[in-house]
C-alpha cells in the first residue's frame, strides 16, 4: 500500500512498530531496574495509542491537566496521577475524579492542602512535589522542614492520604549532552535517598516517583527509586535525538507535508506546514544562531527513510515552512510532492496535530 | 458581572469594544487610503468574529488554508482568496469551492498553472504571487520575464482569470523598529507600482494587493496599492506592540490563567498556562537573551488593567508558565487567582486556544 495517496494535508505519521518497540525497551528497562512505570500520556494525548500500553499491561499513568485526566478515565483508565499543581478553580473536577478512580494528586502548600481537605467529598492520594534542581515546581529536597509541616496537615486530613514524593528532572531536557543528564540525575537519584531515609520512619511505605525521558531512556541507576514516568519517549523526536537519549530510528513520528513551491534562486521548497502544525520549537544547529525546526526525511510507500542530509526546515510562519537545501537534494522534489521531516518536539507537534496517521493508513483520534 | 467566576482552565478573553475599535480603525484608513478591503481571517479563524466584520460591510477575506476557506464559504462569505501557494494535493478541494464561491489563488509556477488548467471545472482568479523582499515564496518583482511567461500561460487558459499580482511582505514582522517598515512599505509599494507599469497595458484592470499587519497599520502611503490584506490587527499582541503597530490598549485577547502554586525563595508564581495554551513564541527582552513569553495584566471584574510592571512571563513547558516578579508583585497573588497575559503573537494563541470567552462571559468558537 502506498501511503502517500491518503495525505493532501499536513499529516502527522505514525509508526506503530517503533512506539510498541519504545514502550517495550521502557518496560524492560523498569523490570530490570525494579521500578513501577506509570508513563506520562501527555505526549500521545490518544486513547488510541493507550490501548498500546494497555496490551504490555501498563494500568497506571500520569497526565498534566485534569481535562487528559477526565479523558483517559472516560476511557477506562483507574489510577491517573496529575502532575501538575493542583489548580484551586477545578476543585469539582478533581473530586467528582476522585468518585470514579484512583486518583494522584500534588501538593506542595499548605493553602492547596486545606483547599483540598475542605472542598473535597472524596479521598485523593496526594505527593508532594519536590525540586531536584528543574527549579520549576516543588520544594526544595534539602528542605525538609517545609516538608514535615506539609506532611503534618496531610496526616490531620481525612480527605488526603499521603503516597510519597514527586520529581520531575526538567533541567535535563536542556542539558548539553549524556554526561550532564547522567550527572542531574544521580543527584537527583542521591538527594531523593536522603529525602526518603528521613522521612521512612513516619511513612514506611512512602513512594518516590521520578520521570524525565532523557534519564529514564540512558541511565540504569535508579536505586531508591520507586516509580518512573516518562512521556514523550513513546515516540521520541529530534530534540531527544540531539540529547543522546534514542537512536534516529526509534523517533516513531514524521510529519508529512505537500511541496507547494520552489525557489530555484535559493534552493529553497516551500512546504504547506507551519507553526499550527509542528509548534515553532527549534534547535540551534550551529553556533551562529541557525535554527533548525525539523531535519528531513523521505515519505516512502509504508515507511519514511533514515535522516537526508543536504537541507533541513529553516523557518516557519502559521502555514508554511521553508526547506533549505542543497541542489542535489533540492532537484529531487517536484511541487505536489510529499517530504517528511522529523518533528524537534514531538509533543508539542502532535497536540497541535489533533490525529496520527499510522503506516497502515489508520487513523488514530487524540483528546479534543 | 464578574468574568472571573466562569474561568477554572487557562482562557482565552476577547475584548469585543476593542476588537471592533480595530476593525473600524483599518476600515477608516481602507477608505481614506482609496484601498479595497480583505481582512486575513487567518488570526481569528472564527465566524463569530467574522460577523463583526460582516456588520462593518466587509464582504471579503483571506485565509490561510483551503480548509480555512471551505470554514467561511460554510458560514456564507462568498469571495476569498486563499494566501498560500496552491497545493496540488487538494485540487478537488479547489473545484469544489471554486464552483459555490469567488475563489482567488495563488500561482508562481508554471506547472501549478498547467495542473490547475488540467483537473478543475471550474474557474478560479489567479494572483501571481511576487516577492517584495520576504523571500519566503514568490517570484521577484523585477523578474518580469518570469512573470511574462507565467501570464501567458494564464492567458492561454480556460480555467484561470488572471486578477493581478499579490504579496506578503512579511519582512516587516522582523522589523527593528517603525523607521524600517516604513522603509521596507516604501521599497514594495514602489516596486509594486513598477511591476503594475510594465503590465498594465496588457491588463488594465489588474489589481495590485498587499497585506501585512505593521505597514497597514502605521502608514498612509499605499499609491498604486488596490486591496489590503492585513490579519493580526484584529486582535494585536506584544510583537506588533513592541513593533509600534498598535498600543497597548488596542491589543483586544488577554489570557486568563490560574495561579497553581508559588515560588517565595524565588519571587516566581506557577501558572496553569504552557506552550500548548499560549505557544512558544517570545521576544528578546534584552540583550541577555532574556525571554519575554507574555506581558502581565489584571483580571478585573469585566476588564483587564494596563500592563503590570514588576513581572513578566519568563518560561513555558506543557502546561505551566513560570512568571518571574518583584516581591511587591509577588504578594499581590494568592494561589488559585487569576492572573492575565497579554500573547506574543494572537494568531498562534488563538489557533491552540480554539475558543474566545468575550467580556461579557460569551463563548465564541473559532474553526475545529
Amino acid at each position: 500500500m502506498d501511503i502517500r495517496i491518503h495525505i493532501k494535508q499536513p499529516t502527522l505519521l505514525l509508526d506503530k512498530n517503533k512506539c510498541t518497540q519504545n514502550i517495550e525497551n521502557m518496560l524492560d528497562k523498569a523490570k530490570r531496574c525494579n521500578l513501577s512505570f506509570r508513563p506520562h500520556f501527555k505526549t500521545h494525548q490518544s486513547a488510541g495509542v493507550a490501548e498500546w500500553f494497555r496490551e504490555f499491561g501498563v494500568d497506571k499513568i500520569a497526565v498534566s491537566s485534569l481535562k487528559m485526566a477526565q479523558y483517559f478515565a472516560e476511557h477506562n483508565w483507574k489510577d491517573i496521577t496529575v502532575a501538575m499543581p493542583v489548580n484551586l478553580r477545578e476543585m469539582d473536577i478533581i473530586d467528582e475524579l476522585a468518585a470514579k478512580i484512583t486518583l494522584n494528586v500534588l501538593v506542595e502548600s499548605a493553602e492547596t492542602i486545606h483547599h483540598l481537605e475542605a472542598e473535597l467529598n472524596n479521598r485523593v492520594n496526594a505527593f508532594i512535589k519536590v525540586d531536584t534542581g528543574y527549579h520549576r515546581t516543588g520544594i526544595a529536597t534539602e528542605d525538609t522542614e517545609s516538608i514535615q509541616n506539609l506532611l503534618n496537615y496531610i496526616k490531620a486530613s481525612t480527605r488526603l492520604e499521603f503516597k510519597g514524593f514527586l520529581a520531575h528532572s526538567g533541567h535535563n531536557y536542556k542539558a548539553a549532552d549524556a554526561d550532564k543528564i547522567h550527572k542531574n540525575h544521580k543527584k537527583a537519584v542521591l538527594d531523593l535517598n536522603e529525602l526518603k531515609d528521613v522521612f521512612r520512619s513516619q511513612f514506611p511505605d512512602l513512594e518516590v516517583s521520578l520521570g524525565d525521558t532523557p534519564a529514564c531512556s540512558i541511565s540504569d541507576e535508579f536505586f531508591g527509586i520507586d516509580e518512573i514516568r516518562p512521556g514523550n519517549f513513546v515516540f521520541y523526536d529530534m530534540m531527544q535525538f540531539v540529547l543522546g537519549s534514542c537512536e534516529e530510528d526509534e523517533i516513531a513520528v514524521a510529519m508529512a507535508c505537500p511541496i507547494v513551491a520552489k525557489n530555484v534562486d535559493r534552493n529553497e521548497l516551500v512546504i504547506y506546514g507551519g507553526g499550527v502544525h509542528f509548534s515553532k520549537e527549534y534547535l540551534e544547529a550551529d553556533d551562529e544562531g541557525t535554527k533548525l525546526f525539523g531535519s528531513l526525511v523521505d515519505i516512502n510507500l509504508d515507511t519514511w527513510s533514515p535522516i537526508r542530509s543536504g537541507g533541513f526546515l529553516a523557518s516557519l510562519s502559521q502555514e508554511h515552512g521553508i526547506i533549505k537545501c542543497n541542489e542535489e537534494l533540492f532537484n529531487e522534489y517536484q511541487v505536489g510532492d510529499l517530504i517528511g521531516v522529523l518533528p524537534i518536539h514531538s509533543c508539542m507537534t502532535a497536540n497541535l496535530m489533533g490525529s496520527y496517521l499510522t503506516l497502515e493508513a489508520e487513523t488514530i483520534e487524540m483528546m479534543k
